[in-house]
Protein backbone atom coordinates (compact mmCIF):
# COMPACT_ATOMS: atom_id res chain seq x y z
CA UNK A 1 0.00 0.00 0.00
CA UNK A 2 1.23 3.50 -0.84
CA UNK A 3 0.68 6.23 1.51
CA UNK A 4 0.68 9.71 -0.99
CA UNK A 5 1.00 12.54 1.53
CA UNK A 6 0.11 15.93 -1.04
CA UNK A 7 -2.44 18.37 -1.77
CA UNK A 8 -4.40 19.53 -4.70
CA UNK A 9 -1.80 21.56 -6.79
CA UNK A 10 0.63 20.42 -9.75
CA UNK A 11 3.31 19.13 -8.00
CA UNK A 12 0.91 17.53 -6.02
CA UNK A 13 -1.68 16.16 -9.35
CA UNK A 14 1.13 14.65 -10.93
CA UNK A 15 1.84 12.13 -8.44
CA UNK A 16 -2.51 11.54 -7.92
CA UNK A 17 -2.42 10.94 -11.68
CA UNK A 18 0.58 8.81 -11.83
CA UNK A 19 -1.15 6.65 -9.40
CA UNK A 20 -4.83 6.41 -11.09
CA UNK A 21 -2.59 6.15 -14.37
CA UNK A 22 -0.80 2.83 -13.22
CA UNK A 23 -3.57 1.06 -10.81
CA UNK A 24 -1.52 0.90 -8.06
CA UNK A 25 -3.26 0.75 -4.49
CA UNK A 26 -2.96 4.01 -2.46
CA UNK A 27 -4.57 6.40 0.15
CA UNK A 28 -4.18 10.25 0.05
CA UNK A 29 -3.65 12.02 3.06
CA UNK A 30 -4.08 16.15 2.41
CA UNK A 31 -1.36 17.98 4.01
CA UNK A 32 -3.24 21.66 3.60
CA UNK A 33 0.15 23.49 2.99
CA UNK A 34 -2.17 26.91 3.46
CA UNK A 35 -2.51 25.96 6.99
CA UNK A 36 0.56 25.08 7.77
CA UNK A 37 0.79 21.36 7.35
CA UNK A 38 4.30 21.17 5.97
CA UNK A 39 5.58 21.94 9.21
CA UNK A 40 4.26 19.53 11.31
CA UNK A 41 7.39 17.22 12.43
CA UNK A 42 5.82 13.84 11.11
CA UNK A 43 5.90 15.05 7.61
CA UNK A 44 9.26 16.64 7.66
CA UNK A 45 10.14 13.12 8.69
CA UNK A 46 9.38 11.71 5.53
CA UNK A 47 9.69 15.14 3.65
CA UNK A 48 12.67 17.17 5.21
CA UNK A 49 12.04 20.00 2.13
CA UNK A 50 8.56 20.57 3.78
CA UNK A 51 7.52 20.18 0.61
CA UNK A 52 4.57 18.32 -1.00
CA UNK A 53 4.31 15.32 -2.48
CA UNK A 54 5.97 12.82 -0.55
CA UNK A 55 5.02 8.95 -0.32
CA UNK A 56 5.44 6.26 1.65
CA UNK A 57 5.44 2.65 -0.16
CA UNK A 58 4.95 -0.26 2.67
CA UNK A 59 6.27 -2.38 -0.19
CA UNK A 60 9.08 -0.67 -1.24
CA UNK A 61 13.00 -1.35 -0.72
CA UNK A 62 14.24 -1.55 2.63
CA UNK A 63 16.83 0.77 3.48
CA UNK A 64 19.74 0.18 5.66
CA UNK A 65 17.67 2.11 8.67
CA UNK A 66 15.03 -0.47 7.98
CA UNK A 67 12.32 1.79 8.12
CA UNK A 68 9.02 2.01 5.37
CA UNK A 69 10.41 3.46 1.98
CA UNK A 70 9.74 6.96 2.07
CA UNK A 71 10.55 9.39 -1.06
CA UNK A 72 10.33 12.88 -1.13
CA UNK A 73 10.43 15.10 -4.76
CA UNK A 74 7.63 14.90 -7.58
CA UNK A 75 9.97 13.69 -9.80
CA UNK A 76 11.77 10.80 -7.92
CA UNK A 77 8.68 9.55 -7.38
CA UNK A 78 7.48 9.82 -10.67
CA UNK A 79 10.49 7.50 -11.33
CA UNK A 80 9.85 5.37 -8.60
CA UNK A 81 6.80 4.38 -9.63
CA UNK A 82 6.99 4.07 -13.12
CA UNK A 83 10.33 1.67 -12.33
CA UNK A 84 8.14 -0.10 -9.72
CA UNK A 85 4.97 -0.65 -12.43
CA UNK A 86 7.02 -0.79 -15.62
CA UNK A 87 4.64 1.95 -17.12
CA UNK A 88 5.42 5.20 -18.55
CA UNK A 89 8.95 5.14 -18.55
CA UNK A 90 9.97 3.14 -22.01
CA UNK A 91 12.53 0.35 -22.15
CA UNK A 92 14.39 1.15 -24.78
CA UNK A 93 17.36 3.48 -23.61
CA UNK A 94 17.28 6.33 -26.52
CA UNK A 95 13.66 6.69 -25.28
CA UNK A 96 14.03 6.24 -21.20
CA UNK A 97 16.74 9.56 -21.84
CA UNK A 98 14.41 11.28 -23.67
CA UNK A 99 12.02 11.37 -20.69
CA UNK A 100 14.00 11.75 -18.41
CA UNK A 101 15.64 14.84 -19.81
CA UNK A 102 11.75 16.34 -20.42
CA UNK A 103 11.20 15.15 -16.57
CA UNK A 104 14.22 17.44 -15.74
CA UNK A 105 12.99 20.77 -18.45
CA UNK A 106 9.56 20.13 -16.22
CA UNK A 107 11.22 20.03 -13.01
CA UNK A 108 14.37 22.37 -13.28
CA UNK A 109 12.54 25.00 -15.48
CA UNK A 110 8.62 25.00 -16.10
CA UNK A 111 7.73 23.91 -12.83
CA UNK A 112 10.41 26.68 -10.89
CA UNK A 113 9.88 29.16 -13.17
CA UNK A 114 5.86 29.11 -13.65
CA UNK A 115 5.82 28.85 -9.99
CA UNK A 116 6.94 32.35 -9.29
CA UNK A 117 4.68 33.54 -12.63
CA UNK A 118 1.57 32.25 -10.73
CA UNK A 119 3.30 34.14 -7.32
CA UNK A 120 4.49 37.68 -8.71
CA UNK A 121 1.20 37.93 -10.95
CA UNK A 122 -1.57 36.74 -8.46
CA UNK A 123 -0.14 36.24 -4.90
CA UNK A 124 2.31 38.81 -3.83
CA UNK A 125 1.18 41.82 -1.94
CA UNK A 126 1.86 44.46 -4.60
CA UNK A 127 2.51 44.23 -8.72
CA UNK A 128 6.11 44.53 -9.49
CA UNK A 129 6.12 45.04 -12.86
CA UNK A 130 9.45 43.58 -13.37
CA UNK A 131 9.05 40.28 -11.99
CA UNK A 132 5.82 39.91 -13.66
CA UNK A 133 7.44 40.72 -16.65
CA UNK A 134 10.71 38.73 -16.17
CA UNK A 135 8.51 35.61 -15.05
CA UNK A 136 5.72 35.86 -17.84
CA UNK A 137 8.31 35.90 -20.47
CA UNK A 138 9.67 32.91 -19.42
CA UNK A 139 6.66 31.19 -19.33
CA UNK A 140 5.53 32.28 -22.73
CA UNK A 141 9.16 31.12 -23.71
CA UNK A 142 8.98 27.59 -22.35
CA UNK A 143 5.44 27.33 -23.66
CA UNK A 144 6.94 28.00 -26.86
CA UNK A 145 10.14 25.12 -26.59
CA UNK A 146 7.08 22.95 -25.34
CA UNK A 147 5.20 24.06 -28.79
CA UNK A 148 7.89 23.18 -31.27
CA UNK A 149 8.61 20.00 -29.54
CA UNK A 150 4.73 19.08 -29.47
CA UNK A 151 4.90 20.11 -33.03
CA UNK A 152 7.04 17.17 -34.12
CA UNK A 153 5.97 14.29 -31.90
CA UNK A 154 2.66 13.23 -30.45
CA UNK A 155 4.75 13.51 -26.78
CA UNK A 156 6.98 15.55 -24.97
CA UNK A 157 9.35 12.86 -24.85
CA UNK A 158 8.46 11.44 -28.05
CA UNK A 159 5.44 9.67 -29.14
CA UNK A 160 4.61 7.48 -26.01
CA UNK A 161 2.81 9.12 -23.06
CA UNK A 162 5.45 9.29 -20.35
CA UNK A 163 6.08 10.94 -16.87
CA UNK A 164 7.33 14.07 -18.66
CA UNK A 165 3.91 14.31 -20.07
CA UNK A 166 2.36 13.75 -16.23
CA UNK A 167 4.78 16.08 -15.16
CA UNK A 168 4.25 18.54 -17.13
CA UNK A 169 0.51 18.16 -17.64
CA UNK A 170 -0.65 19.93 -14.37
CA UNK A 171 1.78 23.05 -14.95
CA UNK A 172 -0.55 24.11 -17.91
CA UNK A 173 -3.88 23.77 -16.46
CA UNK A 174 -3.42 26.89 -15.09
CA UNK A 175 -2.47 28.94 -18.20
CA UNK A 176 -4.91 31.34 -17.61
CA UNK A 177 -3.00 32.01 -14.26
CA UNK A 178 0.41 32.28 -16.41
CA UNK A 179 -0.78 35.35 -18.97
CA UNK A 180 -0.87 32.63 -21.69
CA UNK A 181 -3.31 32.15 -24.51
CA UNK A 182 -3.14 28.39 -25.31
CA UNK A 183 -4.59 29.20 -28.78
CA UNK A 184 -1.01 30.89 -29.21
CA UNK A 185 0.67 27.53 -28.81
CA UNK A 186 -1.50 24.99 -30.78
CA UNK A 187 0.48 22.30 -30.60
CA UNK A 188 0.64 22.52 -26.86
CA UNK A 189 -3.41 22.88 -26.58
CA UNK A 190 -3.47 19.65 -28.81
CA UNK A 191 -1.90 17.66 -26.36
CA UNK A 192 -3.19 19.44 -23.37
CA UNK A 193 -6.80 18.32 -24.62
CA UNK A 194 -5.97 15.19 -25.04
CA UNK A 195 -4.04 14.41 -22.07
CA UNK A 196 -7.12 16.28 -19.89
CA UNK A 197 -9.24 13.46 -21.77
CA UNK A 198 -7.62 10.71 -20.25
CA UNK A 199 -9.84 8.71 -17.47
CA UNK A 200 -7.23 8.38 -15.01
CA UNK A 201 -5.93 12.33 -15.62
CA UNK A 202 -9.75 13.27 -14.99
CA UNK A 203 -9.25 11.04 -11.80
CA UNK A 204 -6.11 12.43 -11.12
CA UNK A 205 -6.97 15.63 -10.63
CA UNK A 206 -9.96 15.31 -8.46
CA UNK A 207 -7.97 13.52 -5.77
CA UNK A 208 -8.13 15.62 -2.90
CA UNK A 209 -9.27 18.87 -5.08
CA UNK A 210 -12.33 19.14 -2.44
CA UNK A 211 -10.43 19.59 0.54
CA UNK A 212 -8.29 22.52 -1.05
CA UNK A 213 -9.89 26.23 -0.10
CA UNK A 214 -10.90 27.58 -3.04
CA UNK A 215 -9.72 31.02 -1.79
CA UNK A 216 -6.59 31.72 -0.61
CA UNK A 217 -7.04 34.02 2.78
CA UNK A 218 -4.57 36.73 4.34
CA UNK A 219 -3.70 33.49 6.48
CA UNK A 220 -3.20 31.08 3.98
CA UNK A 221 -0.59 33.48 1.94
CA UNK A 222 1.35 34.39 5.36
CA UNK A 223 1.97 31.03 5.76
CA UNK A 224 3.31 30.11 1.99
CA UNK A 225 4.98 33.61 1.28
CA UNK A 226 5.29 35.04 4.72
CA UNK A 227 8.22 35.12 7.00
CA UNK A 228 7.10 32.30 9.42
CA UNK A 229 8.34 29.32 7.16
CA UNK A 230 12.05 30.78 7.42
CA UNK A 231 11.71 30.75 11.55
CA UNK A 232 11.25 27.03 11.62
CA UNK A 233 15.55 27.12 10.41
CA UNK B 1 33.55 10.41 -27.58
CA UNK B 2 31.38 12.42 -25.61
CA UNK B 3 31.08 15.93 -26.82
CA UNK B 4 30.23 18.20 -23.78
CA UNK B 5 28.73 21.48 -24.96
CA UNK B 6 28.13 23.89 -21.84
CA UNK B 7 30.25 26.88 -19.98
CA UNK B 8 31.47 27.51 -17.07
CA UNK B 9 28.64 27.58 -14.79
CA UNK B 10 27.09 25.70 -12.51
CA UNK B 11 25.08 23.61 -14.02
CA UNK B 12 28.03 23.13 -16.47
CA UNK B 13 30.19 22.35 -13.43
CA UNK B 14 28.11 19.05 -12.68
CA UNK B 15 29.30 17.74 -16.34
CA UNK B 16 32.39 18.88 -15.93
CA UNK B 17 32.88 17.31 -12.95
CA UNK B 18 30.90 14.00 -13.61
CA UNK B 19 33.17 13.34 -16.40
CA UNK B 20 36.58 14.00 -14.38
CA UNK B 21 34.91 11.78 -11.56
CA UNK B 22 34.43 9.11 -14.36
CA UNK B 23 37.09 8.90 -16.45
CA UNK B 24 35.62 9.15 -19.73
CA UNK B 25 37.06 10.64 -22.49
CA UNK B 26 35.64 14.01 -23.87
CA UNK B 27 35.97 16.88 -25.61
CA UNK B 28 34.07 20.46 -24.14
CA UNK B 29 32.89 23.03 -26.43
CA UNK B 30 32.22 26.17 -24.86
CA UNK B 31 28.91 27.89 -25.60
CA UNK B 32 29.31 31.35 -25.22
CA UNK B 33 25.82 32.28 -23.08
CA UNK B 34 27.19 35.79 -22.70
CA UNK B 35 27.57 36.59 -25.92
CA UNK B 36 24.21 34.63 -27.49
CA UNK B 37 25.64 31.54 -28.55
CA UNK B 38 22.71 29.33 -27.19
CA UNK B 39 20.80 30.67 -29.36
CA UNK B 40 22.68 29.38 -32.72
CA UNK B 41 20.54 26.67 -34.67
CA UNK B 42 23.40 24.07 -34.28
CA UNK B 43 22.82 23.89 -30.43
CA UNK B 44 19.41 24.42 -30.92
CA UNK B 45 18.84 21.36 -32.48
CA UNK B 46 20.64 19.30 -29.52
CA UNK B 47 19.08 21.59 -26.53
CA UNK B 48 15.74 22.92 -27.80
CA UNK B 49 15.52 25.01 -24.49
CA UNK B 50 18.89 26.74 -25.54
CA UNK B 51 20.16 26.52 -22.26
CA UNK B 52 23.48 24.93 -21.46
CA UNK B 53 24.72 21.69 -21.01
CA UNK B 54 23.83 19.18 -23.87
CA UNK B 55 26.10 16.70 -24.73
CA UNK B 56 26.30 13.93 -27.92
CA UNK B 57 27.96 10.27 -26.95
CA UNK B 58 29.12 9.27 -30.50
CA UNK B 59 29.32 5.54 -28.26
CA UNK B 60 25.28 6.35 -27.08
CA UNK B 61 22.10 4.73 -27.81
CA UNK B 62 20.28 4.73 -30.80
CA UNK B 63 17.01 6.04 -31.07
CA UNK B 64 14.54 5.67 -34.06
CA UNK B 65 16.04 8.68 -35.98
CA UNK B 66 19.29 7.17 -36.27
CA UNK B 67 21.35 10.34 -35.06
CA UNK B 68 24.02 10.39 -33.01
CA UNK B 69 22.72 10.25 -29.11
CA UNK B 70 22.08 14.01 -27.80
CA UNK B 71 20.69 15.17 -24.94
CA UNK B 72 20.20 18.24 -22.45
CA UNK B 73 19.10 19.39 -18.76
CA UNK B 74 22.45 18.56 -16.72
CA UNK B 75 20.33 16.08 -14.16
CA UNK B 76 19.48 13.94 -17.09
CA UNK B 77 23.13 14.06 -17.76
CA UNK B 78 24.09 12.94 -14.67
CA UNK B 79 21.67 10.27 -14.60
CA UNK B 80 22.48 8.97 -18.35
CA UNK B 81 26.81 9.25 -17.39
CA UNK B 82 26.33 7.46 -14.36
CA UNK B 83 24.28 4.42 -15.41
CA UNK B 84 26.82 4.38 -18.74
CA UNK B 85 29.98 4.06 -15.91
CA UNK B 86 27.66 2.42 -12.80
CA UNK B 87 29.30 5.35 -10.54
CA UNK B 88 27.62 8.06 -8.85
CA UNK B 89 24.12 6.39 -8.83
CA UNK B 90 24.02 3.38 -6.11
CA UNK B 91 22.72 0.04 -7.26
CA UNK B 92 21.00 -0.47 -3.89
CA UNK B 93 17.42 0.72 -4.63
CA UNK B 94 16.64 2.30 -1.51
CA UNK B 95 19.96 4.43 -2.43
CA UNK B 96 19.59 4.70 -5.55
CA UNK B 97 16.02 6.66 -5.04
CA UNK B 98 17.74 8.83 -1.78
CA UNK B 99 20.12 9.74 -4.74
CA UNK B 100 17.27 10.73 -6.92
CA UNK B 101 15.51 12.72 -4.63
CA UNK B 102 18.29 14.70 -3.74
CA UNK B 103 18.94 15.39 -7.03
CA UNK B 104 15.41 16.12 -7.67
CA UNK B 105 15.90 18.84 -4.83
CA UNK B 106 18.76 20.11 -6.46
CA UNK B 107 16.81 20.51 -9.80
CA UNK B 108 13.58 21.38 -8.82
CA UNK B 109 14.67 23.91 -6.32
CA UNK B 110 18.06 24.68 -4.95
CA UNK B 111 19.67 25.65 -8.98
CA UNK B 112 16.11 27.49 -9.87
CA UNK B 113 15.69 29.39 -6.59
CA UNK B 114 19.73 29.94 -5.89
CA UNK B 115 19.49 31.29 -9.57
CA UNK B 116 16.50 33.51 -8.66
CA UNK B 117 19.17 35.11 -6.02
CA UNK B 118 21.93 35.32 -7.92
CA UNK B 119 19.64 37.35 -10.89
CA UNK B 120 17.83 40.01 -8.06
CA UNK B 121 21.17 40.06 -6.06
CA UNK B 122 23.67 40.24 -8.57
CA UNK B 123 22.06 41.44 -11.91
CA UNK B 124 18.43 43.11 -12.32
CA UNK B 125 19.38 46.39 -13.38
CA UNK B 126 17.54 48.22 -9.83
CA UNK B 127 17.41 46.17 -6.40
CA UNK B 128 13.74 44.92 -5.41
CA UNK B 129 13.58 44.34 -2.02
CA UNK B 130 10.89 42.40 -2.14
CA UNK B 131 12.82 39.84 -4.51
CA UNK B 132 15.46 40.34 -2.82
CA UNK B 133 13.82 39.34 0.35
CA UNK B 134 11.92 36.50 -1.27
CA UNK B 135 15.07 34.34 -3.05
CA UNK B 136 17.45 35.36 0.00
CA UNK B 137 14.96 33.88 2.59
CA UNK B 138 14.37 30.86 0.62
CA UNK B 139 17.97 29.96 -0.25
CA UNK B 140 19.02 30.50 3.37
CA UNK B 141 15.90 27.88 4.14
CA UNK B 142 17.39 25.59 1.28
CA UNK B 143 20.76 25.70 2.92
CA UNK B 144 18.96 25.10 6.30
CA UNK B 145 17.39 21.56 4.71
CA UNK B 146 21.05 20.71 3.46
CA UNK B 147 22.57 21.47 7.00
CA UNK B 148 20.31 18.93 8.95
CA UNK B 149 20.90 16.41 6.12
CA UNK B 150 24.46 16.22 6.07
CA UNK B 151 24.17 16.97 9.88
CA UNK B 152 23.19 13.58 9.67
CA UNK B 153 24.75 11.88 6.81
CA UNK B 154 28.22 12.31 5.24
CA UNK B 155 26.65 13.19 1.49
CA UNK B 156 23.42 14.36 0.52
CA UNK B 157 21.60 10.60 0.12
CA UNK B 158 23.41 9.15 2.45
CA UNK B 159 27.02 8.14 3.17
CA UNK B 160 28.14 7.31 -0.56
CA UNK B 161 29.14 10.55 -2.73
CA UNK B 162 26.94 10.65 -5.53
CA UNK B 163 25.34 12.91 -8.25
CA UNK B 164 23.24 14.19 -6.01
CA UNK B 165 26.31 15.97 -4.26
CA UNK B 166 27.46 16.77 -8.07
CA UNK B 167 24.40 18.27 -8.57
CA UNK B 168 24.46 20.78 -5.68
CA UNK B 169 27.89 21.49 -4.78
CA UNK B 170 28.34 23.92 -8.25
CA UNK B 171 25.30 25.84 -6.41
CA UNK B 172 27.46 26.12 -3.08
CA UNK B 173 30.39 27.56 -4.82
CA UNK B 174 29.14 31.22 -4.90
CA UNK B 175 27.55 31.53 -1.93
CA UNK B 176 28.95 35.11 -0.68
CA UNK B 177 26.52 36.02 -3.89
CA UNK B 178 23.65 34.63 -2.19
CA UNK B 179 23.73 36.78 1.22
CA UNK B 180 24.67 33.64 2.71
CA UNK B 181 27.35 32.90 5.54
CA UNK B 182 28.68 29.32 5.04
CA UNK B 183 29.98 29.38 8.78
CA UNK B 184 26.22 29.38 10.02
CA UNK B 185 25.82 26.25 8.38
CA UNK B 186 28.74 24.05 9.86
CA UNK B 187 27.40 20.98 8.10
CA UNK B 188 27.39 22.19 4.65
CA UNK B 189 30.66 24.04 5.25
CA UNK B 190 32.30 20.67 5.77
CA UNK B 191 30.60 18.82 3.12
CA UNK B 192 31.69 22.02 0.57
CA UNK B 193 35.06 22.10 1.75
CA UNK B 194 35.72 18.17 1.51
CA UNK B 195 34.23 18.01 -2.32
CA UNK B 196 36.11 20.69 -3.20
CA UNK B 197 39.70 19.41 -2.00
CA UNK B 198 38.41 15.96 -4.37
CA UNK B 199 40.78 16.41 -7.48
CA UNK B 200 38.30 15.66 -10.09
CA UNK B 201 36.56 18.24 -8.87
CA UNK B 202 39.03 20.73 -8.56
CA UNK B 203 39.88 20.30 -12.46
CA UNK B 204 36.28 19.80 -13.45
CA UNK B 205 35.70 23.21 -12.23
CA UNK B 206 38.56 24.68 -14.14
CA UNK B 207 36.98 23.27 -17.61
CA UNK B 208 36.04 26.48 -19.68
CA UNK B 209 36.96 28.57 -17.04
CA UNK B 210 39.36 30.70 -18.67
CA UNK B 211 36.89 31.08 -21.32
CA UNK B 212 34.27 32.60 -19.47
CA UNK B 213 34.26 36.89 -19.25
CA UNK B 214 35.73 37.57 -16.33
CA UNK B 215 32.81 40.25 -15.85
CA UNK B 216 29.60 40.37 -17.56
CA UNK B 217 28.79 43.54 -19.63
CA UNK B 218 26.06 45.44 -20.36
CA UNK B 219 25.45 43.68 -23.58
CA UNK B 220 26.15 40.15 -21.88
CA UNK B 221 23.44 40.72 -19.95
CA UNK B 222 20.42 42.18 -22.50
CA UNK B 223 21.42 38.89 -24.09
CA UNK B 224 20.93 36.93 -20.70
CA UNK B 225 18.32 38.80 -19.09
CA UNK B 226 16.63 41.21 -21.44
CA UNK B 227 13.98 40.97 -24.20
CA UNK B 228 16.57 39.40 -27.04
CA UNK B 229 15.67 35.80 -26.08
CA UNK B 230 12.02 36.34 -25.98
CA UNK B 231 12.35 37.28 -29.74
CA UNK B 232 12.79 34.55 -30.99
CA UNK B 233 9.93 32.80 -30.26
Amino acid sequence: MIDVYSWATPNGHKIHIMLEETGLAYTAHGVNIGAGDQFKPEFLAISPNNKIPAIVDSDGPKGADGKPFALFESGAILIYLAEKTGKFLPADPAARYSTLQWLMFQMGGLGPMLGQTHHFRNYAPEPIEYAINRYTNETRRLYGVMDTQLGKTQHLAGNDYTIADIAAFPWTRSWQNQGIELDAFPHVKRWHEEIAARPAVVRGVEVLASARAPLMDEKAKEILFGATQYAKH
